[in-house]
């Protein structure tokens, strides 16, 4: 059962891995047709049954998976157990606090399941690799965040005393929601300076944040020209001196000419 | 024949290309011509006339790629030819099934003959390089998207349940597609979020649409990093075999074992 | 006077650059003063007598560097001998088509002239590593332009059909123009998608568009990683066996041996 | 006392930077809270009290660090000295000029203060690279930032003369920003492009935006792969003085002369 529930190198495991997979997106089209009034005025009864349907057997592959593993405590708390749990709590909840507007929201954390994709699928190394790049860049990302809330500071503040009110920006907060609309390149349009010196730094703020993009990018990009090594490397060892990293056109060891 | 049609080597091959590539810019411009009201309305006779003359044309093309190829179903089911097939498709369609609107997108994709200007050009060498890049990086795109979609169901679920109908978030597929708008940096602002928690977590995710970006650039600036300096090679040639290309680090040749 | 007007090595040259550089900013103000209604109407006269002026002066200058160089007709035909006579042409044509609007936008041209910058400082050496970048990217633009073309034109009919004219799609090229300015995450939202397929649809060309970027990125990236040496290299060749290429560190000859 | 106050490494100085940065984020707050209508009348006594709190605790410690350096002066004319006497002189200064609305703004550069956290931190050397990367860019910035003001001046002055004053291009200096808006992504949609040639110029302006933003992207991440990885260097270290870092096509060492 262990080897059906957790391993994808079986038929058994792959067919049950598919059919997860499956099942987690239908309930997540579920929940994003519960929130569509036309829909659900007309198919609340259905919904609300599929919806139960999927609860109970995400409940039943739940128990299941806790049954297979020797050390069920720690799985529940490793990631993927506590995201199991998760998007199994919103169900339940609804019976005893029925109608709340506010279990929707929770409902959407099953959507996370979604990563377990990750887990069953050769995807895993290639993720590995962006989860690498991103964690060697951290300190950077950091830097990087504070300087850009900083500046949004700055900026927001700055606006609020050159526009004021009657342009849109009646706080320092609401000011600052307008500096990283416009640093970030969004523009939603909502709020927008209408006097020159407002338009003035505003046009400065967006080519500010039209070239800063290049520095997390620039972070990125060289951490995987780092890490990403040139060419792929062959996995075959040299039979004469045992050594590893020859490329994969190679015929014969570059270290001791011996035939690979 | 062939060497006219297929060919570029050739006087003749070459101004039957530069002759396509005319008549398919030209044909597209009639379709774009035709939509807008007010020239379709005072040239209508005229732009049919036009479209039958090049549907004509490219009919007549189309036969002689067939009887120029000796194995003309496999051209018919090469991109090349499944493009120029469903090119000719909705000009006779429209035959049979007269006046419906939905024919005006089918001739739409006659308008992707023109990457077969790609098949003309010296391009094709810079679009293969282009092309690898992107088929190495695959994995890594299908990981970014699942992210991307993962990032914006969640974040619709939120802004959903936070701002609600009044704010124009009415359904979480909405809010999905307002995420997306958002997190692109594209940032219609036809719905935006009005109340502070609302503009606050939409600030968060401007920044991560900001942020993340990076990421795919990242990969394809690695991606094509690499590919252009594969490794820093050795300009030793083998004495045995006479053949480039050996690692710096190598002290005998890869592909026939004799010393460096 | 050569050196005075084209050299920058002697401090009058310099004096003159800087005047000049100076001059031809201030002319640009007066025009981007002229054309705000308010300022205008106040200072007519004194803005058309500045014009004047910088007119004669420019002039004179343009007259000077005819008279200094020995093949003048050389010169009027290279780059910046264009631009000036181009800057000079608007003002007199003025005096024959009197009062005409036309006019205004001619005049723009003189604002060209900032590039002349580039002439006078240290920093053209810079400018030609981007134009050399550009310049061996030159293949694999002109492929990403056509691509994102071909794709606006699709999407943009695509959507024509979808949404129709009551969205604001009126024509294919109208939508051509939205799904430009939704691809580059621009994003006016002028015109933005109302049906549900619609705007799936504009969800999948933002994320293509998003991503997208990083193939331009991703091109030039690559080619300045290439193209900048990753350390500055000695100017100083062996005496010994007089080759080039040492580091900045180096005391010896990496070639014979011999000392810098 | 010098240790507490610029030291980090005993556990009174760890304590006294963290409170710093506790204080600096909480008066922070209070200055964001004072501009929102709603907070400052109910609030108004107790963000008053709590402004001169802070103002008090800033002075001591400004006081705390001129008596604790052996230079005063100096220190007063850094960086650091002449932010925090910045972030202490709006609120005295509100006591000479009471209730002017421009003192809001000068108490924003208090904010700047956050950036002394880097000075407290493992992440300055990580902020010295992303410092150091922009500063070797820093003619190339200088070059692009030119290009961009020189594009968007014409492109204005193109639009102001195309769409004019009734599509909201009432001046060449509304439509520069327009165009800056435009160029850099950001997409507002307050001012957009009518007629037909005008959103044919727009949609080049917007794929040239969005490609041009490859180039300091490419210029940034060329600069962190040259810092990150300097050149692919030999193994070997010299037999005469046993240094190592010569270039793999090195015959001889470069330090001292002998051959590899």
């Amino acid at each position: 059962m262990f080897r059906v529930i957790f391993g994808v190198d079986t038929p058994a495991g792959k067919a049950f891995d598919v059919a997860l997979i499956g099942s987690i997106l239908f309930s997540m089209l579920v929940v994003l047709l519960d929130s569509v009034v036309a829909i659900e005025q007309r198919f609340h009864s259905e919904l609300v049954l599929l919806e139960w349907i999927f609860t109970g057997l995400f409940t039943v592959e739940f128990l299941a998976r806790l049954l297979c593993v020797s050390k069920p405590r720690r799985y529940v708390f490793s990631l993927f157990g506590l995201v199991d749990l998760l998007a199994l709590l919103p169900s339940y909840l609804s019976l005893m606090f029925a109608g709340t507007q506010a279990l929707m929201v929770i409902r959407a954390l099953r959507l996370l399941r979604i990563f377990r994709v990750f887990h069953l699928t050769p995807y895993i190394a290639e993720a590995d690799v962006l989860m690498d790049a991103l964690r060697d860049s951290r300190n950077k990302i950091v830097i990087f965040v504070t300087f850009m809330l900083s500046l949004a500071t700055i900026m927001g503040a700055l606006m609020y005393w050159i526009e004021g009110a009657q342009a849109g920006f009646t706080s320092i907060p609401r000011s600052m929601y307008w500096a990283i609309v416009t640093m970030t390149t969004v523009g939603y349009g909502d709020i927008a300076p209408q006097s020159v010196p407002g338009q003035f730094l505003a046009g400065a703020l967006m080519i500010l944040g039209y070239g800063i993009i290049a520095v997390p990018t620039g972070i990125v990009s060289a951490q995987m020209v780092a890490s990403s090594r040139p060419l792929p490397e062959s996995t075959l060892a040299c039979h004469g001196c045992g050594r590893f990293g020859h490329d994969t056109d190679a015929q014969y060891c570059k270290f001791c000419g011996g035939g690979l």
